[in-house]
């Protein structure tokens, strides 16, 4: 386990769909947290250390998508996951640093677990192994409509877009409802954001949902 | 899961310590059986695939080897297991191929488990999810003394020996008793020769112990 103590830091997750906007408003939410003085480190998943990145690229860039088991795809998001969590995420906790992750563990559960019908029992089991005892303190999903998405991901892909924004519709729709149906499962840790806001719109839930949350003793321990 | 019902083939994995000489024993049993005009599929892991052995990469070549921890390790290890047996072992065992695969799941077990002390229970988990139903008809365990192994990697490492031969004896202690107690346990699935003698007398003995077992009818079902 790499956390013997409750760390002095906070790990806050995103999550949502891609084309969310989730990663925009990760970088709008350090600044604001660095302002404050607080020191932050931001990373992302899959990826975030060396071993991570060569996961990463692995998983998207696998030139032959289909071919890539559900199985297989959930176990090497736990690999880079396990890693970033004992190389990145736990020393920051325990130095006192904000960590903001670009997805972490609720992916797995949503992408791999929802979206590809992986029995829940051992996803579950997978990612708790993964993550060790370090959860998020707050999840901040940003909620937008599966059409908005891809139409986002869409002006945004530059060639073909890679393995992991070739999926179907109804992929996507499991994805966006698998994370609705965790949020309301876990209102302590989860904050659901309307993403068809305006970014500086957005932007200001999430400092106000943030903030308040910092602030308060449950949290701020 | 990729079996349906009980395939015409078989799977006969070779496990050992570096240096036992399994390798070299699961060509020679290839050849056996070809002889014998059975569909032979061989295989290794880490890798066997195009995603396999892309992991494999990252396992053996990762110049930083001690800054793995020992669960990205073990689920990149599973990672590349699940996408060979959906792959490669179950389609070949429903064609009715005998498939040799230069380690299994007891690897994970045996050098994740029992070597890196992970804990039993999600080990077996991970593993069970890995490989769904496909199980080792059969598993041939080439044993060593430790110092044996140790002098032969020794001899065959042309420069710097990769990550998994950088172990200390202490682990590779750990590894031999592990595939002992686990073939203690498990008599029906388990042979164990001893690697110390010729790689013709050994061979005599895997062929004598698979002529065995693949004519008996609780494996020729």
């Amino acid at each position: 386990m790499p956390l013997k103590q409750k760390p002095a830091g906070k790990l806050i997750s995103f999550e949502g769909s891609e084309g969310s906007g989730k990663s925009t408003q990760l970088s709008r939410l350090a600044a604001h947290l660095q302002k404050a003085h607080h020191e932050v480190v931001t990373t992302r998943e899959p990826g975030g250390t060396e071993i991570g990145e060569q996961i990463r690229n692995i998983i998207v860039h696998n030139s032959k998508g289909d071919e890539m088991c559900a199985e297989t795809e959930l176990l090497l998001f736990t690999a880079a996951r396990a890693q970033l969590v004992r190389e990145i995420i736990a020393p920051a906790l325990i130095r006192g640093a904000i960590v903001l992750s670009d997805r972490f563990l609720d992916s797995s559960t949503v992408y791999q677990g929802i979206g590809r019908n992986l029995a829940a029992d051992p996803v579950n089991q997978i990612n708790r192994f993964a993550v060790g005892n370090v959860m998020p303190d707050m999840t901040i999903v940003i909620d937008v409509p599966t059409d908005v998405s891809l139409e986002r991901i869409r002006q945004r892909a530059s060639d073909l877009p890679d393995r992991m924004e070739r999926e179907n519709i109804d992929f996507y729709e499991k994805v966006r409802e698998g994370y609705l149906v965790l949020a309301k499962g876990m209102p302590d840790r989860f904050v659901v954001i309307d993403g068809t806001l305006s970014a500086d719109a957005i932007e200001k839930k999430v400092w106000h949902a943030v903030s308040e949350r910092l602030a308060s003793p449950a949290v701020l321990v």
